[in-house]
């Protein structure tokens, strides 16, 4: 174990984003772990734009970005067809969901829906015993104005809308529920929060204690309660596509599909997930990535409901429920420099575009659905027919 | 609905990654949205590298990439200090995991232990009933050792190791489980459980059908399966904390860090997530955006058993197990050159060094745990005893 | 196959639980299986009191009751000292339970607590698009009153307090939540749902389709949504033991007793269970064959959450949650003969009692889980000091 | 608070069992609680033969038996035509299981099969750190034939077949799985488990710490680790319905019963159910009563697996998958009086039939499930077409 001071890492107080600051650390780095850190040090970013996105900068993360689409998005906030940007470094992800874009876009577009939208933080209360939980639980209700105007007092675009209550031993748990404009919302919900529990201690009679977060907001973490009660925002994409259209596509029937989904579903419900679809991670960490959302949402936002039917024609209902989309194109990393290039590219940047952001998001993950659904339903044909009686002696 | 046409994103059929082809994809984007895609298409990378990784290449994401550390890891696969790249746009990120990798420095710093390695493919088999679904399970055993050939011949580095068996209806879930070396492994083993799949199909005597995957190995989708079974690395870290120290550094007891850990258990219990701990997927998911991993895989690798005793002395046992952490050193995007430079950073390019990385990010997971969870319980005590007597008239 | 008419189960259409009726069953039975029938033949009960309970009556089971207590029970509808009749044939049960309530009588007995009470049935409502689903939720809220009514006509007991709504794809899942009085209530929700289904398709503008259960309220089965939100009756539990009693009386140190504990909790994490403690099914359902529950109800009234607490002092605090218990005072099988009889015993026959008799099987199942939780921990001590010492040469 | 000794329950330690303990008893509850117990205090069961069942016996509990069926099983233990005993108070369940069983039997009958059969003890082990317990993982490979003997010493009918383990912290989880003959297996397999445990404490040369169960075998508690792994038989019943046979019998066409059937499916996967049925608990608990089984099992033994498929022709696949349902023909309560009788009345008392009697538990609840869930999907029709109709003026 070295010395500490030898491995402190150097940082500037006058302005840890200056040129010096950032080449200090550079040689530091290198010395110590012998990396060139050339390319991370290659960037057209204005490091002065940092402070509140990262600290101790060192330079960047290049990731590369490929353009899925054209998407047709029949929506209530976008409207139209959009070129994606999605940043990934897994092949075939751009090729696959393009592939998924183009049926989609033949079969008239992807219709979207925003059925929802609250952010929340979810303090629990501790009492002598579950008799004052429960009373604090009325209390709350009687007191409901006095809390969120406490609660409002620290943002100007957040709005308590609702606290839920949850039941246990001797705490009551709770979910402060929050509209939060174009902000994804979790820095604002937390200093609301924050100042309404305080509102609460100095105010309630009787004895309490309350921690911020009793793990029922699951921030970066994906569950049941979030997926039911939606945290962000709750997006419906669908569309109903033609049997002839997706065989000639994707090669495969749609009772083939229809059938594989099944299987699916109840392997989804075994395995215990938070998707019974495919791979909505795949195409929202891409976007998110490009968009500069907080990609640590991944976590929740990749939860997924999917639902299916066979219409008696043969056609094949498809859809997907994002339940806890945590999006925005205000704050966070959506000005930086190429984040904000995207979300230009899809006509989100800034105020009113969150909930057009949600719908094109929603819709690219649908897209992706189906094109590696068919793909996995179409290869035991390949392999079945195919490719076994051409490679084997 | 515009022609499709109009819309079409160029491609170059010779070299769709040379700089006339990546210039006709930007100006088409440039002129259909009017974004100006400059800092996108600013870069040091070589777009002839990015064949396998990416398609229809406009540019690359700029993501700011922070200095955290050092982080003291008592590994058997990484030993010493580590100088941490996190690439993210979350303000505070950097600086509170290097707030609790210094506790945990302080304290002799982080033990680590990867005890469990697998990836898998997950095919569900179907049967006219449910007695042959039973009988092919026999068959499976009998023939094993046929079927892991056939797998291996698609692969180099992976090895069949077992296949775990799921009854329903007249269905057979199943799981290859394979290692995968330095790779995550997940399109190695998708070509080899087909292979086996094409060879059970070819060999087994009776009807069956399969599908490469029954939602059992939930690639890209959180789930309990993978969290009792394992997918990619299963690795602990652990780290005992004296009182004093916790209190010194974080301003808490351990005792109330203790009751706190407590209500969040079961708050974690009752909503029913993946993760009873902090915000895994904050420091996983800007390492794997820094050094290329698949980020998607944040949404299974993020999932968290945490577990912490508070020691009759008052020392504080924390730990975290990560059941499904998917990384790799070798293939995907950890060649590119930012990320190769940032696993160079970390010692842990190429071959030998997945679990090397492995061990580090369960370490800074750790530490970033007992940094916020310090951080939830102390501001009650800043609250009440502190702000509100000063803020308020 | 035999010929349908000759194994037709005779049934006698004027008055089928007259005593020749039942001897003609009891004969057919006989003649076909070869079974006696002697026992199931012999009971106190009037079978003119079964209409309404069963179908095609043949007999009784003679399931043993054993008497646990005295139960000391602090509640607010349940005060003192109470014999608690177990219907059971599991050796040890009543034994182990009163060996619980000794000790928790010894500490003061045990603090009850019903913090929630409610029933629900669960529509799921089916539009052409998530849009009309959205539009559909807002309706409701603006009908509520109507609703309301339309599902009083059928019920003078239970009352609509809520409609609880989830959006997935075109749907709206909801929960419609009623109190039922002393009642489970289970019909009487179906009934007043069912009516107020009726009411909305014949008065709802638009297009719509319902499904009087869309799995929502999970009759019959333990679920997430039913832990999160009530089923019946959420009753807490709670009781402190002096660290000194719990080592006399159960031979282990509260340290241990937690340690364990937190153990336990873990592995109910990793396992995914409805129940993070140790056999509440076995005393809730001996209690509810005793008292005319509807037994199957077991598998959501068995669901728990328990907490546990080691205080500074070395004592233990122990508490337990049932989130959805289902009982009733009045209806179903209360009114049988021993099963009034038991409900007797515990001074909850008939009106007003619901409540009493959900803090009884609170505190019960409380006192069982020490006993049980002490005897799984006392065993190691056992194991090691003593047992092997003697019994290996 | 009474004095204790004052409430003391009678007891005789010559024997307990006797007429004159047990009018104690009777007499005490009288007294004390004002309950006359003529009813309870009537039976024909001899209780001498109650020791090992029942503790503190005052009585029983009449519960009245419906007969059910015929039920057409061609299974592989159970073959033909079954007369179903049926123990509950709950109006209507003998008739609706009644009518599924016609249908399936003029569907030709109900294929059952029993894929899979183990129970389990779950101890966890603790190490100093993860290391330890990955090291012990390996010895449990190297030493598992004498840690069968040890357990194999305790029992003659059960074997231990395998030990599960499950890392996370500085513990290793196990579940060691055995079959169990015709007995349930609770106790037999925690006697065994006991014994291999106390062999390993001795044998193994590092430090270990064990608890007899760390909540991964999860008796009389549901949980997802049984239900992919099984507890108890794991048994599949499955039958396919002529659309025209279930349009004449049930009133519903089978196109509206699976499209019901994928509502119910996407709302169990959402409520997070351990039960994507209907009410599987409903049969499962009145033959448990009626035939001596442990009834607090009807927690896990009613998880359910459903699947179903509305072929080209319009035909109904319907199947259901019990993961985790104990049965017995041996031990426990199912020598009784009327226990033995109901067990006679199946052909399934002793040795050899636990498959017999599963297989018909598993088809009763087949038919349940195809009853209601017509019953369900009936009533819109009705209520549109119909009964509003009329009742509205």
């Amino acid at each position: 174990m070295r010395d500490e001071n030898e491995l402190k890492i150097p940082r500037d107080r006058t302005d840890d984003y200056a040129p010096g600051a950032i080449a200090a650390r550079q040689s530091f780095a290198r010395e110590y772990a012998g990396s060139s850190l050339d390319h991370v040090g290659t960037y057209s970013l204005d490091p002065q734009a940092l402070p509140g996105n990262v600290e101790n900068f060192i330079g960047v993360a290049q990731v590369p970005i490929g353009l899925a689409g054209p998407l047709l998005v029949n929506g209530e906030h976008a409207h139209g067809d959009f070129l994606v940007p999605m940043a990934t470094t897994e092949g075939t992800l751009v090729a696959s969901y393009s592939r998924g874009m183009k049926l989609c876009r033949a079969a008239g577009g992807i219709t979207t829906t925003v059925v929802d939208d609250k952010m929340q933080r979810a303090p629990v209360f501790t009492f002598p015993s579950a008799r004052e939980a429960r009373d604090f639980a009325g209390w709350l209700d009687e007191h409901f104005d006095e809390i969120a105007a406490a609660a409002q007092e620290t943002t100007s675009s957040g709005r308590l809308i609702e606290i839920q209550r949850f039941f246990a031993s001797k705490m009551l748990y709770t979910r402060f529920n929050y509209t939060t404009g174009d902000a994804a919302g979790q820095n604002m919900t937390g200093k609301a929060t924050f100042a309404a529990c305080a509102w609460i201690k100095q105010n309630y009679p009787g004895e309490l204690h309350f921690l911020l977060e009793g793990q029922f907001a699951t921030d970066k973490k994906t569950s049941v309660v979030n997926m039911l009660h939606t945290r962000g925002k709750r997006v419906v994409a669908e569309i109903t596509l033609p049997a002839a259209l997706v065989e000639e596509q994707m090669h495969v029937s749609t009772d083939k599909l229809f059938s594989a989904r099944l299987k699916g579903q109840l392997g989804a419900f075994m395995s215990v997930t938070n998707n019974n679809g495919n791979h909505s991670a795949n195409g929202i960490t891409a976007i998110f990535i490009a968009t500069g959302q907080d990609v640590a949402n991944v976590a929740e936002s990749s939860a997924l409901y999917g639902f299916s039917e066979l219409l008696p024609n043969g056609d094949f209902y498809a859809s997907v429920t994002l339940p806890s989309l945590i999006v925005a194109t205000y704050g966070g990393g959506t000005g930086l420099a190429t984040q904000r290039e995207c979300l230009e590219l899809l006509g989100c940047y800034g105020t009113g575009g969150v909930h057009k952001l949600a719908e094109i998001i929603a819709a690219t993950v649908l897209a992706g659905e189906l094109s590696l659904g068919s793909a996995v339903v179409a290869e035991e044909w390949v392999q079945a027919h195919d490719d076994l009686g051409r490679n084997r002696p």
